[in-house]
Formats: structure tokens, C-alpha cells, sequence
């Protein structure tokens, strides 16, 4: 152990920041969690972080870097969050200089999904592979892409965001203006939603935790053909973005994780199918389709495991 | 001139083939073109190019690379031509190989829609910008990417299929199986598909020749109501596969070439109005939508262009 470096992630989510040492692909050692709610500014809560890291540093004195992934825009080179929606306080605050100077150690800050792909990407599915696109199925849908090995981040750094792309020019107004946005067919609500629909037209009565995705994946092992309708759907959808990406990107894999993307080969067989159908022979022939590694602990180790190759640590080992 | 490195862009289109001479961002010589037609296999219009070429080089004796851009999917390390639909016996032709081996100087063989791209962005309106998606309106649509200063290949160099993406997931069936592919709603023939409904619809009567996107430019602008409710039409589409685009990449500047774009304003002020109400800040506030600077000739500079910089010439001059 006495060579590889440690780092700690920290997962900074809209109700809860969870911290944690990450060894390897592993998260080691983790801080209680800090609730975002108490705090009506930006600053006292840096400050509690920055508490927080220093325990676990009493811990583990190897600690090399820091990375923090945030459930919002950022600004990445200079690590500028732009704004949260969640939590009290955040417009554009300099989080890198400012828990960097606290830290006296690197600090790596970008956004929570691009943290999750990755993880995927260097830790998990999708290590080796230097085309991918990564997504995750939750109450959002989010995503980050890797092109010749590297982090497409774009021209403000915001790229990725593979939940607002539209399956319908004409669907659904979205968050911001977009018609037919993945995330407002296939979000966890939306799910439920599709769902309610989809048992009333069968004329069949169910409970609303009967259309949430778990409850709809026991459903449809057991055979009821409603809910395997409904995987079939979320698969026709999901298999739109992504086949999108692949025209446009020509990935060698596609990894979707995510609380949705535990139904498995329900939700997997349809996609596969789907997605081929519509693809042409390059597109599709090398192409893997594959489930995420990580579930919750994608963020702190994406973040933790982004932190260490910023400050110049191989972590391909 | 002296320093300055010449190079032969070959354009190579499904009835002919077209090659020129470029010096910085003209073309300054171009000979005739070779009809496709007359060849019943590969290798002996290769060698018509190769005289073609020899004559090129008998005039301007410091040509220092020679371009193809291909109507098909080639493996790029390779120069390899998978298949040409429609030119005869052109299945997995080593077109890099062959012609190199004939010309002794390097040989770049490109799809020709990246081709077109790499014109906009290393000679055209693209100059100096490291985020952009370039396309292409016409029988087809054609597109080509660059993420941070690279053209996007992706793992079989089959990227930037722009007019496959999809804008509708219940949408016509496209001819790789694919649902909703823009160029299935505004390629040439489906503009003047739809601008035939559209006069049905209104009840006037016109000839196919005024449903030409040329003709429809000029009733457009002569203030034909239908004509502009069909520039927004195809606006509207158009839009919803270029936000795909910003959504996942991000870019700095979406360039719109190829014959429909002609139609400038008619296009271009419904495109950005639908474009910008349907993203967030940081994917429009710094974005631009730019003309093609390069026309018929985007090819043979693209190619010729793209030449020089594989054999090592910088032509960010």
C-alpha cells in the first residue's frame, strides 16, 4: 500500500456530503455525513468540509488530493460553482481556492456526473476503453462522455448532459425549454407516471410504490405483463439517446448505472435490442453495452480518483 | 509562396470525381473530373486519378501531400474504403495504400463529410474554434465534429453521423432501422416532400420544381407564408438534433453548410431562436451559429487540408 496514493472524495449532494478515503477502487475509510440544510451559506459549510477532511486525515496522513463532486455546474479549471438549486447559499462560489486554502492540498472539483463516469471509466466497466459514454438512470438522468481518452467537458465545461437530449421535437416542454428531454420520460418520477398510465389502460389497480422502478422490476421477473411493457418502453426511449451518441460518437461502450439500471437484463435486453436494431455495422458491431460497477459510491470515487490524476498521480494501475 | 506547402484535395463523390490544387485556402487548380461511371472496378480508376494527380504535379512541382475525401465509411489509420454504394467494386479498397504507393507522397483518405468539417474549421468559418459541429444540408446530411481541438473518430472512425440522429423515437424508419433520422425530414427530397404537404394543406396549387429549397428561398423571401412556415418547419427539426449536439458536446459554434443553407436568414434566425429557448446559459450564452464559409469546393479543401496536417505541415497559418 505504502506507494499507491489515497485521496478523498467527497460526494456533495443537495441534502447530504458524504466524504470518504478512496484506496485503489476502494473507499477505505468515510466521514459521517454533513446535512447540506444546516447551513444558510456557503462558507460555514466549506468550513464543516473542511473539518471533516482533516479528521480523516488525522487518519490516513497519505491523503495526496481532494475531489469533490457537485450536484451542479462548474466551472473546471478554475473549480467555480456556478450555482446549486438544493442548498442555501451557493452562487458562484470558489469552492477549489478556497477549500484548497483551508486543505493546503490539490483540490479537484467538477460535476457529480461527470465524477460517476469516471469513476466507471478508470475504476469500474469501463477501464481500458477510450470511448465511452456513461449515464445514470435516477430521478435524473445523467452523463459524461469519454473521447480518445479523454473527459469531453466542452467549450464551458457543462458537456454530458445526456438527460436533456430529446427523443421528441415535438414532446414534452422540459426544464429549460427543451422539448422531449430523456429525463421527463425516464426520470424515476416519470417512470412511475408512465407506469400509473400504463396499469390503468390494463385496468388494473395498483399502489403508487407499485410504479416505482424496484417494485416494477420484482413485477415484471414475476411475469406481469404490464410491467415488462414498461421496461420495454424505458428501453425504446433510453435506446433513442443513446443511439444518438453512437451516431454521433462511435463509442466502443455505453455504461448505465443508476438506481433504474438494477432491473438488469429487464431493462438490458430490451435496450441491446433496440439500440442494434438502429445502428449500422460500425456503430454497433464493437459496440458494449454494459451495467455500471458503482452504485452510490460512484461519486466519491470518480471525484477522489479525478483528483488524483489532476495532481498527476497515475491511477491506470 | 515559397514556404507555404501545396497540396491535392481529391473529392470523391458518388458520379465523379473532382481534384484540385490548394494553396492555403484556394484552390488554385483543378482538373477535369473522372466520371465514375466509365470504371468498372477500383483499380483502374485509381490509376485515372493517379494520372490525373501526375498531371497536377507536372504543373505545381511542391504538391507535399495528396487528400481523398471518401462517399462512404473508411478506416482512418488505414486509408481503408469499407464499401461505396454507388461506384462499382469498391468493397475494403486500400485506397491509402494504392495511391500512395503510385504517387510516393503521403495519402489521407477521409469520409467526406469530415472532410468538409475540417475545411470549415481549419480554412472556414471554424478558424480558431476548438468546439464545433460542423454540418452539411443536402441530399443528405452530413456532419463532422471537433472536441477540444480534435476531430471526433471514434472507435471504428465512423463519428459524426449527424443526419442519422435521431429527432423523433416513434419516427420513420430511416435505412439503418433507425427511427426519426433528421435526414429523413429535411434531406432535399423530404423538404420537397413536405413543402408539397404543405401547399396541399393551404390548398394552393405548385409544381415540384417550386418545392426546391432554391424556389422556396425565393417565395420565402417574396413573403410566400407557406414558404416561410416551411423554413420553420425545417428550422424547428434542425434545431432539435443541433441541442443533442450542445446538450452532449457543449460546443463553441455549430457551422451549417451544404445547398439548404443557402436560404440564410430563412434558416438561420428560426434555427437560433429555437436552438437558444431550448438550452440552459452555459450551452448558448457563448455559442455561435455560423454559415459555411466553403461550398461545393468544402471537399477538396477539407481533404487536401487535412493532408498537409497529417504529413506533419501546420495550417493553422
Amino acid at each position: 500500500m505504502s506507494d499507491v496514493p489515497l485521496a478523498i472524495g467527497i460526494d456533495f449532494g443537495g441534502t447530504s456530503v458524504k466524504t470518504g478515503v478512496l484506496y485503489r477502487s476502494n473507499i477505505v475509510d468515510e466521514a459521517p455525513r454533513i446535512d447540506t440544510q444546516n447551513f444558510e451559506e456557503a462558507t460555514p459549510l466549506i468550513e464543516e468540509i473542511f473539518r471533516t477532511i482533516s479528521d480523516l486525515r488525522a487518519k490516513h496522513p497519505k491523503i495526496s488530493a481532494i475531489g469533490v463532486g457537485m450536484p451542479g455546474f462548474v466551472d473546471f479549471p478554475t473549480g467555480m460553482v456556478h450555482r446549486l438549486t438544493n442548498v442555501k447559499g451557493w452562487v458562484n462560489i470558489h469552492l477549489k481556492r478556497q477549500l484548497g486554502g483551508l486543505c493546503a492540498l490539490p483540490v479537484t472539483v467538477e460535476n457529480d456526473a461527470n465524477c460517476m463516469a469516471y469513476a466507471e471509466w478508470k475504476r469500474g466497466s469501463g477501464r481500458g476503453i477510450n470511448h465511452l459514454v456513461a449515464l445514470t438512470l435516477g430521478t435524473g438522468v445523467g452523463g459524461g462522455i469519454i473521447v480518445d481518452g479523454r473527459m469531453v467537458r466542452g467549450s464551458n465545461y457543462a458537456a454530458g448532459e445526456l438527460g436533456q437530449t430529446s427523443i421528441d421535437y415535438q414532446g414534452r416542454e422540459g426544464a429549460y425549454g427543451n422539448r422531449g428531454a430523456l429525463e421527463d420520460y425516464i426520470g424515476n418520477q416519470e417512470i412511475g407516471d408512465m407506469a400509473r398510465q400504463f396499469y390503468a389502460d390494463a385496468g388494473k389497480e395498483v399502489s403508487d410504490a407499485q410504479c416505482e422502478p424496484a417494485e416494477l422490476a420484482i413485477a415484471a421477473t414475476a411475469g406481469d405483463e404490464v410491467a415488462i411493457a414498461i421496461w420495454d418502453k424505458i428501453a425504446q426511449i433510453l435506446a433513442s439517446a443513446l443511439m444518438n451518441c453512437c451516431w454521433l460518437l462511435n463509442p466502443e461502450a455505453i455504461i448505465v448505472g443508476g438506481g433504474v439500471a438494477k432491473a438488469g437484463p429487464l431493462l438490458f435486453d430490451p435496450l441491446n435490442k433496440y439500440l442494434r436494431d438502429q445502428l449500422s455495422g460500425p456503430f454497433k458491431d464493437d459496440l458494449q453495452v454494459l451495467p455500471a460497477r458503482f452504485g452510490n459510491e460512484a461519486g466519491i470515487i470518480g471525484a477522489a480518483t479525478l483528483a488524483l490524476e489532476e495532481a498527476g498521480y497515475n491511477v491506470d494501475d
